[in-house]
């Protein structure tokens, strides 16, 4: 299906696609490019590329499609970096987990070329980064989000679902907007809660022996704590307006809670509870991924 | 070891209690009451009791082994219903996940009996509740942590430890404040933001498609907000100061996201994520459980 996947950042994002697309047969060769040299040589050593590219451009050079895994705050200035050499009928895509500012800066850069971009956020990762830990079933089963815009170009966004489905995603259309508001609430917020009290407990004098104490419990709510910081800091920080309204909504949920208990209000304490516990209950996952 | 366990209280951690402490070879006869006859029917059908008893104080009749697996705030009125067939050798136990009103109960009606009661929680659960659920090896390689008080009778405490052992529990003492501090911070707290995020997201008009666009992260941090309302009212309720305390110290740590983000201080942001990040990184359950 393609000749050339120049892959511009070398992660589990990044590397899980080269070897994806790989595994399916749909590219022929991969070039990456990694803003750490040992990061590119690792991968090439792996078999996530073919050949090592020493610069973004370079890695871009030729290719009919270009992944951007990188972090959104440096989307723009990797924009700027490939643009030269971008083809007519290249179809780019990112994974970037906020979509405006990623689209605002396409806009800004490829101009007229920005119909090429197809802004992509599959809804997949790992508490663990690095192209150690790429995967080519990481996207197997999971949603994708493509948020297209006026000028994208029909075709890119066709060959975009195409590829997405051979790996075995299924795909959802959102505005940027409506993707940008549903990821504060679904994923950014709770990142940010769970940063927030790892900090909260090991300021503690006892931090650390409350935390040797904890359980199954604490370690499924607070898994997603661990993942990466630069990461987070970008789509935290690109989406801060989406997530700040919903830190306020959660936040006044809360106060529920400590009104009721404040108060010793045990039955309208039961029912903030039991609405919760239902929703969560009979909330499912959009896609159910087979264990592997 | 043990003649008869009267179990009051047959959902997840009574019955998963007693399926343990008979394949352990444990006791020979267990006889169960739940508050709903139904549940101590099921139970009996499935074999997590032997004898269905009509009532509380009929299940420890003749145990010399009782295990109070209760909401919280059944714990007083159980203790006055059974007291007058506790034996002076009997060891009870409960498994409250706080322990400081449990014990103030036991003191107040067991009066001079509170030597026979030793304060358990095992760290152990499932967010799916019922006899149904069930499980001998619910407690296996999990945490136990007892509060004995200066009256507990030693006896009765080396008891309560063989018991654990032999389950496979690795055991920690601890004060019953010092408890009821520390599992607010890693327990209590995370359910009630768990309840709540739900709420917050549940409650937006656009609640309903959020939800559906969710993925793996959420699914796991949100896991705990499946648990069984009324037993986490009397958790929560409880254990409401150091709760309570423990939710402005979080707060605050949330607040300092949001200054972050309000600022556009990336720099702050990420120093925030990084120390939230490595907490979380380095934190080991203290007892691994080996995957069933």
């Amino acid at each position: 299906m393609f000749e050339q996947l120049g892959l511009v950042g070398c992660g589990l994002m990044g590397g899980s696609f080269a070897l994806a697309l790989k595994r399916a047969g749909l590219v022929k060769r991969v070039v990456g490019y990694s803003k750490s040299p040992s990061t590119t040589e690792r991968a090439r050593q792996m078999g996530v590329i073919d050949v090592e590219a020493p610069s973004a451009l370079l890695a871009v050079s030729g290719a009919d499609i270009v992944l951007l895994a990188v972090p959104v705050s440096a989307t723009e200035a990797t924009f700027k970096a490939i643009r030269h050499l971008v083809r007519g009928n290249t179809l780019i895509m990112d994974v970037g987990s906020t979509k405006r500012e990623v689209i605002d800066a396409a806009r800004r850069v490829l101009k007229d070329q920005v119909g090429l971009f197809v802004p992509a956020h599959p809804i997949a990762g790992k508490e663990l980064s690095g192209v150690e830990h790429a995967d080519a079933d990481l996207y197997h089963g999971r949603q994708v989000i493509l948020t297209p815009i006026e000028r994208t170009l029909t075709a890119q966004l066709d060959k975009a679902q195409k590829v997405w489905t051979a790996l075995g995603c299924h795909i959802k259309m959102m505005s940027p907007e409506a993707h940008d508001a549903a990821y504060a609430a679904v994923s950014h917020l709770p990142h940010m809660i769970a940063f927030a009290l790892m900090n909260a407990i090991k300021n503690q004098t006892e931090g650390k022996e409350f935390l040797s104490l904890a359980g199954p419990g604490f370690r499924d709510f607070t898994r997603i704590a661990a993942s990466e910081p630069a990461v987070w800091r970008d789509i935290l920080n690109s989406n801060r307006e989406e997530l700040l309204s919903q830190s306020r909504l959660f936040q006044q949920a809360l106060q529920a809670f400590e009104t009721a208990l404040s108060s010793g209000d045990a039955q309208t304490l039961e029912a903030l509870i039991e609405q919760g516990s239902h929703a969560r209950a009979s909330w499912r996952m959009s896609v159910h991924k087979p264990k592997s």
